[in-house]
Formats: C-alpha cells, sequence, structure tokens
C-alpha cells in the first residue's frame, strides 16, 4: 500500500467541484508513489459546506480555513477561493508545512504574488511544496505542444496568437457577481482567462514577454446586483444596481525575450465563442495551432516536410502526454482532466522531493504581465516593460 | 441519506475500467435518488482481480462470477465480459433478482440474444430491470439529435449515412487478440463496433432496419499469437500464428421502416480514424452531423433558414442533455462520461420502477441486425429481410 | 503563332456556359501548341443561341449540330447536351474525322456508350482524339490523390467511401426538369453525379469496380411540370403534374479489383449540401480525403509519421497538378478551372497526337457500372458482377 | 450591342494578370451596360509587354504609359503597377479625363495619397470616376458579412479580430524583391496586406479605426538581391546581398469609431500560412468569421437562436452578393473573381454616373491607418490618433 496524503480543500464552488474530481480519480489512472486522501473540506456556511462534501467525497468539514490548515490529517492545503483570499490562506498554509495547490491567478495584486513567491520560497528551503494552478498546461495537446518547441521542431519563433474567448456576460442583464468585482477578482477578464493565455504561451514558448502595449474595456459598465450580494465596493444602490470595477475585454502586443512577437486577447463578449482558449504559433520551421474548445486537438504545420499543410494529431495517443493511463486513441478526454494531470504532478513532485511546476514564481510573473497590462491601459497604451 | 444499492461488476479490462469510473463519480455530478455502492468485482484471477479493485474503488474480489451473482450486497450486476459469456451471468443474474447492465453487442449469437430478453421479460415481471449498454445513446450531442428528429425538426428522414472506423489492427503483426476470434467474440468490427451504429441509428431515427446488403471482408487472415493464448479455435500453430476468424470490415445497404436509406460501414482499417463513429442524416426540413471524435459538437442544418448552413453546436449548454449537471459552456466532456450517464439512467429507472432504455430487446433488435448481415455477406450480398 | 483549332460547342445551357469559360481562358494560363478558336456554337433557337454566343465569346452560330460538325472551321466538336443526343452527336463527328469532347454520362445506355467506343476506338487510328468530360479528375486535389496513390504512398488500399451529396430537389414543388425524365438524362441522381465518383473513384485509385450491390429510390414521384415541359414520356397529366421517372438517391456497395471494398452514394436529398463530391480512401499506409465543398484543400494522413493525423494540404503550391500556371499559394481556384484544365490536356494531346484521357473506353467503363447499378436495385440488391 | 468602352491597363505581373481575367470574362458573367473593350496595356519593355498583351488578350501595347493615358480608345486607365508609381499615373489620367482603377494601398505615403484623392474630387465633378481596387470587398462572403452588419444582426459590434498570414519569404535566402524595398513598396506586410485588413475591417463593420497601438519587426534583416536588381536604395553590396528596408509583420491594437475594439496583424512569416485573410467579429446580437483560404464559407453565429453555434454559410446561392450569375450553389468561386466583381461594379458606376467604392478617399483614410502604425511603432507603440 501506499502512503496516504491528506488533502484540505478551501472552497467548493467551480473551481472546488473540479478539483474534487481530479483528487477523487487520479489514483484510478496513475499509478502514484503516494495515495491522497480527501480529509477536509472548509467553507463558511457548515450547512452548505457538508452537502458539498458529501456530494464531493469529502471526508469532513471544517467552518474555518485556519482549522483546515491546522490539522493534522492535512499535508496539502488546495486553495479554491476567490483572488482576495489566496495570499492569506497560502502563505498561512506555507508557514504551517504544508504543501499548497493554489488556483490562478496567484493573487489578486503583484505585492500579494511577491509576498506568496517569497512564503513559497522560504517553505521549498524546508521541503514545503507550493504550485499555482495553471491546469491548461496540462493539457495533453499543450503538453505536446511544448514538447514540439522544446524539441526545436518549429525552429525560431516569430509569432504567437492566444486569444481566450468566452461570452458568457454578453446580456446586459446577467447580475454582477463576485466575478465582475474588482475587490474580490482583482481584475475581470483579464486576471481570469488573459492569465491562462499569458501563462500557456511563455509555457509553450519556453520565452517570457517582455513588454506589452495594452487596451481594455468594459462595455456593459453596471448590472443587476446578484442575488445575496451585499457590502459592494463601489456602492449597491437603491435601483438595484450595482458597478462593474473590472474588465470586460482585455487586449494587448508584446514581445517575448526570444524575439518573438505576441497578440492576446480574453473577452467575456465573444458572442458565440465558449471556452476558445486559442493559440497559435509560428515558427521558422513548423507551426502550431490549439483551440481549447476542441481539446483533444493539436494542429502542427511542418515547413520541411512536402505537400506541408496543418496536421490534426488527435492527442489520444500512447506516448502522447499523460495518455498512457488513458482509454484507446480517439475516446477524448474532457475538461476536467487537466486538473487529474495537475494533482498527479504535484503528488509525485511532493514525493519525489522536487518542486512542482508551474511554481508561485511563475505565477508571479504572469501576476506582473497583467499589472503591465493593466498599467498600459490606463496610460494610452504605452509601451511597459517587464 | 439516499439509500446504498450494492453494484458487482464481472470483468475488468478496457470496458470494467470506464464502468467504474462511472460508478465512482455518477453521484457527484446527479443528485440521484439511490446511491450506488461498489461493492464487489469478479475476475478469475485473484491478483489480478484485487490489484484492479483497489485502482477502481471496489470493495471485495470474487473469482467466480456465481459467487457475485449470489452475494447479498449486490442488487446490480454489471457485464464488462467478451460476448460468450453474456448470456450464462445475465439469465443467472436475472433469475436470482439482480437487475443487470450488460455490455454490447448483447450476444454473440441470436439465440443467445433471444434467451437473454426472455430472461429480461420474465425479470421485469418481478420488477428485475435490465439494459443493454449502447453508451453513445448517452453522448449529450447523439442525445440533441434524438430530440431534434423527435421533435421533427429533420422532417421526414430520408438518408441515414453511420461509418464507425477506427485503424487499430492496420499492421499485420498486430496479435491475435480475443477480439479477432470468433468463438469469444462473436463477430469482429461488425459486432464491436458495427452494433454501435446500428443501434444509434435507429436510436437518433426512431426508425428500425427492415433489410440489408452487406459485404464483409478480413484482410489480414492470420496474426501472431497474442501472448498466453491458448485453446484457438481454428487452431493456434508452430509457426506462432493464427487464423483471424472474424471481419475486419463490414459495409452494408439498408432500408429503414420509416422510409429512409441507409449505408453502414464498421472497419477496423480505416488508417488514420482512431474512434470515428460518424453520423449523417437527412431529412427533408433538415439535417445532422456528428463525429465522436469531436464528441462535444453536433451539425444540425435548419433547411426552413435563410441562409442556412451546417451549425456547430458546441452541446456543453445547460438544457443539453445531461448538461445540466456538468462544466460551464465549452468546458467538454470526455468518453466516459457516456457511461455516467448510462449509469445514472439505470439507477434512475431502478428507482422509479421502469425499464431503463436501451432494452434488452434493443440488443436484440441489433443483433438480428448483425445476423442479417453476416447471412447476406455470406450469399453474395443478397438482400436480407428483417 | 501557334496554330489555330476550331471549336464547334452543341448546347450552350449550363454545361455550355462552362465550356466556354475554358475555352475563353485556357490559353491566357497555359502555354499551348495549339489555340482554340471558339468558332460557332449550335443550339435549336437561333435567337437564344445568338444571344448565348455573344455572351460566351462564340463567333458564329448553327441551329443543326449537323451543320455545325460540317463545318471546315471546326474541329473540334464539344458536345454539351443532355446524354440522350451524345452518342448520335458523337458518332457523326468522330465519322466526319472530327475531335471530340463530350459531357458524362457517356450515354444513356450501355448499348449508346458501346457504339461511341467502337467509333472512337476507329477514329483513333486516323489519328482523331475523343475524351470523356469527367471535368473531376482535373480539380488540382484530385489529381494530386491521385499521384499519391500511384506512388504508393497509400500502400494497399483497403477502402474507398465515396459520396456525391446534393439538395437541390428536396422541395417536393421543384419541377419536372428534363434531368428527372428518364428519356432525355438516362438515370437520376446515378447518371449525373454518381457517374462522377465511380469514375473518379477508379481513376485515384487506379482500381475498377468488379462487382455491386445496390439500392435506388425516387423519394418524391410526382413533380410539377417545367414551364415549356412537352411530350413527357410517361406523360403529361391535366393536373399540371407529370412522373419522375428517374431515381432520385443511388447507394451501392461493391469490391475493386485490387481488393478494397467500396462504398457509393449519389443523391439529390442531401439537404444542406450542395455539391459535396467526397472521397475518402484508406490504405496501409495512408488516407486521403477530400470534399469539392472545399476543393482546394486534400487531407492526407501518412501512417509513417509519428504524431499522425489528416493534413490539410492547400493545393495552390507549385508543382501540384496544373497549379505552375496560377496564382500565388493560398489564392485558391473555382470549380471552372476543372473544364480549363480539362481543354488544357485535351488540346496537348490533340497536338501530341496520343489519345487523350478518360477515354470513351473510360467512360463506357462507367456507364456498365451504372447499369449493374440499376440492375442490382432491380432485383433485390443482387450482387451484380462487371 | 452595348456602347464599348476602352481600356488601358498599365503594368502586368501578378495584378495584371488578374485585372485581365476579369475584364475579359465580366461581361459573359454579367449583363452590363458597356461592354469593356481590353485596348492596351503598357509596360517598359516592348518585348515583354507584346507577349503579355497576347497571352492576356489585350489588343495593343504601348511602352510609356503616358502614351497609353493619351490614347482616344482609352476610357478607363486600370493601374496595375507598383505603389511609387500610382500617384504620378493616377493623377495625369485624372486630368486627362480617364477613369482610373488603382491598385492598393492607394500610394506609398499619405502625402501622395491626398494629393490622388484631391485629383480624384476635381475629376468626379467633372464626371470622371476613380476607384481603388480592395478587391477582398467583392469576395461574396465578405460582401455578405457587410450586408448582415448592415442590417443590424451582429447587434452592437464588440470586437474585430483581423489577421493577414502569409508565409512566402520565411526562407531567408527568398530574394529582395521590389515588395521588400521601402521605395517602390512603401512598406512591408503593412502596406500589401495589413492595408487590406484595415479595408476589409473598416468595409464590413461600417466603423473607422480612431486610433492605434503598433509594433514592427523585420526578422530577416539582409537577403539576397533578386536577379537583374539594380541600383537599390539602401544599398547593394558586393557580397550580393541588400537590406530588406520593410516591415516583415505588423501588428496592432485600436479602438473603432462605433465602440469596437480591434486586433490587426499582417505577417509574411506565419509558417503555414498561405493567404490567411481571416475576420471575425463579435457583436451584442452574433458573430462571423471569415478565412480567405475557404473564400466560398462565411460563418455566423446568431445569439438568438436556441442551441446557436456558428454556421457555415456556403455562399454560392442565388440572392448571395454576385451570385445569381455564377454556377449552382456549392460550385464555388475562385480569388481572380473578387476583381471579376470588382470591375462589374466599376462599370456600373461609371454607366450610371455614379462614384463607385471604394473611393480614392477610403484609399486616403486606409492609408492614414498605415502611417499611424509606422508612427506608433517608431514610438513605442505610443497610442497615435486618426
Amino acid at each position: 500500500m501506499k502512503p496516504l496524503i491528506g488533502v484540505g480543500m478551501v472552497g467548493y464552488a467551480f473551481m472546488g467541484r473540479v478539483h474534487s474530481q481530479a483528487w477523487r480519480n487520479v489514483t484510478a489512472f496513475f499509478d502514484l508513489p503516494v495515495t491522497p486522501s480527501m480529509a477536509v473540506l472548509s467553507g463558511r456556511s457548515e450547512d452548505h459546506a457538508a452537502a458539498a462534501a458529501a456530494a464531493l467525497g469529502w471526508a469532513a468539514v471544517e467552518t474555518d480555513w485556519r482549522e483546515l490548515v491546522a490539522r493534522d490529517d492535512v499535508q496539502i492545503v488546495d486553495i479554491c477561493t476567490p483572488g482576495d483570499s489566496h495570499a492569506e490562506i497560502a502563505i498561512a498554509a506555507l508557514e504551517a508545512g504544508k504543501h499548497v495547490l493554489c488556483e490562478k491567478p496567484l493573487a489578486n495584486t503583484v505585492a500579494e504574488a511577491e509576498a506568496m513567491t517569497a512564503a513559497a520560497s522560504k517553505a521549498a528551503a524546508r521541503g514545503v511544496r507550493s504550485m499555482v494552478a495553471f491546469n491548461y498546461r496540462r493539457v495533453p495537446a499543450i503538453a505536446l505542444a511544448r514538447r514540439y518547441v522544446a524539441e526545436g521542431r518549429l525552429g525560431e519563433i516569430r509569432h504567437v496568437r492566444a486569444q481566450y474567448l468566452q461570452d458568457w456576460i454578453v446580456d446586459p442583464e446577467f447580475p454582477l457577481v463576485w466575478r465582475l468585482q474588482k475587490d474580490k477578482a482583482g481584475s475581470g477578464a483579464l486576471g481570469d482567462i488573459g492569465a491562462h493565455i499569458v501563462d500557456t504561451a511563455q509555457f509553450v514558448t519556453g520565452q517570457l514577454l517582455t513588454g506589452v502595449s495594452a487596451l481594455t474595456e468594459t462595455f456593459v459598465k453596471e448590472r443587476p446586483l446578484a442575488e445575496g450580494a451585499s457590502g459592494l465596493a463601489g456602492g449597491s444602490r437603491t435601483d438595484g444596481r450595482g458597478q462593474v470595477t473590472v474588465d470586460d475585454a482585455a487586449l494587448f502586443i508584446g514581445r517575448f525575450d526570444g524575439g518573438a512577437l505576441g497578440s492576446f486577447e480574453a473577452t467575456r463578449f465573444a458572442t458565440g465563442r465558449k471556452n476558445a482558449l486559442r493559440l497559435e504559433i509560428n515558427g521558422s520551421l513548423g507551426s502550431l495551432a490549439f483551440d481549447f474548445e476542441a481539446m483533444n486537438e493539436l494542429w502542427f504545420h511542418d515547413e520541411a516536410q512536402a505537400d506541408a499543410g496543418f496536421r490534426r494529431i488527435l492527442v489520444t495517443e500512447p506516448g502522447h502526454p499523460y495518455m498512457d493511463a488513458w482509454w484507446p486513441p480517439g475516446h477524448g478526454l474532457g475538461y476536467e482532466h487537466t486538473f487529474t494531470h495537475e494533482v498527479k504532478d504535484f503528488l509525485e513532485a511532493i514525493a519525489a522531493g522536487t518542486d512542482p511546476s508551474p511554481s508561485f514564481e511563475d505565477g508571479l510573473r504572469v501576476q506582473r504581465v497583467l499589472a503591465a497590462v493593466e498599467e498600459s491601459a490606463a496610460n494610452a497604451s504605452r509601451w511597459t516593460p517587464l
């Protein structure tokens, strides 16, 4: 029998549901050196948390995350709350010697992210591991894309075209949920989905952005208050509407340290695009294209080949990243298993005593890009170096 | 707390792994009237079965399926073995008053399928339920296709084009596994994947085939014996090769009772196609197209619409079949959840005291089509009525 | 200056318009050994023919095709009439020593096609050339597909999936035009578009069909008479409706002399498919896929390649068949240039003194397949050898 | 008979070949009030020009464009030369009372474009017409896109994503042709293909850009001299290589006067993309997507529709822009007919005495955007208003 390692999860909304699915299933597919035990879930409402724990497979419940962090049966703290609480929880957990898996964006500000990274660095010296949950790195097709670039199959990278297009708030009567409030979410499309394309682009190319020029926009400036909303910064009002305090869309162009040019766009107003995380990379020897709406496919153009053309690689074959564990070729995976893979890699790193990736420092790098985008957008698209 | 209902699963290879995933996760997504308990798994080798049970989440192990059927903590028997044992296990379980979920094809012969259907019918009179595992009916896009046809949105159906294309035995050195042996598998591509397109086409159109004209072919007639193969009907030989006794490909054309024409093709030699279950239906008012390699998409053409054209419906929205339970739009599902949905519907039918669908009778209907295909192919493609 | 060669075209409806476009433009793109002169067009109505000649660029008009054939300034007779007149015109022209380009299907019956082939053979002995206008062979992507198969890049061919899907008569009020009358058109979807997929499949694979099993259907059995219709075989009636005497759809399965299995479908009732001539070929080493609705693309899967997948070859590169003559890569061609290429190859063969391809014998082969399909369909899908 | 109108074409390279194809064929498809007569072509080399005239169908040749402009049989001057000569020729022709069709970009500088626009304005007062050849406006799918936006079917436009991706100079040994020299071409990818996406985006949305922030890059800074190159500004050198003096790629973000955000990218280094002029537009009620590599398709998402999704409209139906003149549905057009449509609209405007579109003023507007992009790129991506 493999040694057990106890997990405590803070928050149980969308991200908590997906993380639970990962913890619950990872050992059925991957032969791991340790076995995660779904020890405890924390949430402020005891009733709701208990119901969630029952449905999602957690053995116990705490109503205060500090209690969860303090428990002896918790060695891993998995943070699935909004960004405004990441720093406090993560730093407390790391200081308590607990490994931390933290949802992205790492924090709502660069300062918080810096403090978290410092805490992670100190903890690492004591063998305590931390990881930021940029789950799209674990899409097999994205991992294969990274492999191709690392092997030099694209040659010198010239262009990165990254978009994350959604449309869930196109309706102006969609309510003012926490993701539309700066004090909770830090930013809007930028931090929520823009963070993913920044991380994914840097991960796949192995290059870092060196500067950006940006635009942001809030198309719908006021929205109905969400049910049960209270204490809105910016003010709830007598008419039942409140101010949207984050961006609806963020566009920027930039340069990478390896010489590539990048074009980025994150928006929640791309009507008809549901979860279109798209990445297209052109190099001197080849090109890649990906769209998460068809997550099992990677398109690759190999310039050296006669009669070349983008080919649709169904990334479901043995030998493809993570795919030895799964179904036969052509029997595709779904969204949730980006998290299964994340948890697998995290557990393996903990067991091996190595630092998992992406690290809090990677998360801080993304945070700095987000901050530079906001700074540039606030200053007439001024070039903002990183 | 919901009442528990014990499940015993016979077999733990590919199908067993997928069924386990469904049993393990169904309650995390669907609010069911009963809660499945993964009581016991049976397999001939105790060691292997115990390892599988540990990995897949089953509480106990039996080495004889008869013991499993007899256990008090088993109310559902889930049959995941090759087709040659379906009839015996299913009939025994039904007679023992256990609900049965049986993998497809229902049996290896029409006679077996008839006996199973008779047993199911008798059992149903006593409130014992049975279901054949045509999982593709539970792809949300396929269920949506059925809904469209049932609502009359396609008008009168004229054409059904159904293909199931794989390529996993293109290499002539691929070994003679059980799926290539008639005594184990009943038939080749025909029963394994042809059965799926027959059922899916009949399900979506709501029409039954009335006759067929068919061709079958075995392209590679001998193959290396698989490791550990023994007692091959047809003879293992001194050269380490054995005879392939099933079809590699089956093609047929047919007519449906509602007036549609059908073209069917099942093959394991479609190089480059991995799991391309494709269905295209043309009606007087519209058309549908589907390919399992992009399982979250349904293509629909509405003839009444100005500037019509096939539109790509990403079947991941609330209101789409099964999708209220899942992730936000655009965060697609994977292969395994066709089984999660199957298990959900099965459990709901048991709790409601209704007969689940597809029934053993549906399985028998498919079996008769398979038999007619083989008969036609053996008689110079002679028209063979059903 | 290149020598002139006079062309006389019989008929000026859809096919006549496209052929005119080819004759008018071929020398602007291809450096040919002879220059076609658009000498004369014939049509029964002098006024209509004269208007067509003016619009399409023909120098003169005849109202009797016999006069056209007899003219000294005509060395090539281009037959663009319905199938019922092909034999008479072609044989007369060949006997008069005129090269003949004849639209497909070669004739309405095998007997006519045999007579034409005999005439072509006799004429060839005297240096008179003939060609049947299976224009789809001259789609650059189809020509490239042929090249791939001929080079052995697909290995042994196992599967041919050929469909020609249109929808222009889905509306039951669409009138009874000549293409829906057996005495004019010979057959329906079968001869009109089925002929194309038979020829294209045999051309690309280099294999001939050896037998077929078929179904045909006429979904809409009566239609309003077309304006100006008269003398309908089968009878016009007092209610202004007449009988459809041809098939709306034809499906068949068959075997090729190289061992491949084929599945064919031609229909005018595939709602939403406009001109979907689709071909998919699976071989032991690779596969090809094509759809005329995206005529500049050929999809190729190379099994030997690591991380293989169908790649989209944009067949617009120098070195691709016919493409040295055209625009830069990515600037696609349209439908009409399949005829431009046809005329180019025909003129080059005439100048070189070689027999162009596809020959009348190729046309006869297709005719025999069409006849076998009709025979099989009329005899309960009985296997019908070729 | 329709009155003749004489055309003189200056230049006969790529653009001259395409324009010739348009002039030669337009009357075969469109019933025009005037008939163009291909009177004369001019080119500096008499031999080359004469050969081109013979192949392309021009009746006479001049070696000096001034002679062409002066001819009595020329009422239209069609300018197909590099951008550095547009202003001089166009102004001379307009002053001589000749209608002018001028290739894009209108000029190499804003000053030239202003002078041309002033000349066009003066000429218009005398009934002399001018048009800039942004041919992509005449892709039927693009014209349909414009119709949709104008009809309000997209609602309020929020996002424009425009890319023009090519790869013909990825090879660093590709020679230093005139398009890579600033004095001839004005700019690189920016003016050559960036101009098209600026015009197309403004045309389809009906909105004008109000400001931009930009990056440009020259990835390969030196190239082999082209054969016969001489007098290179920037200096040919003893090593047979010369300096590339234009951009290889230009990226910019911007805002439109109707509130939309735009992201633009023009590059000749998108390996594997051949002529990918892509446009994607998101509005509050719907979205459109287009890629010239599949030029007969427009993708449309209608938010109001249940089970919405992007639908592939094959823009080949009667009623679609320009398509009444062409082949049956599904028989697509090629690149060249964007010019056929351009010439048709130009001739109709001349005959009707109205100003054709896009006007020189439209060309000037694009020129100002190109200049703003260069200015922004030269000033650290500074926001540059228009």
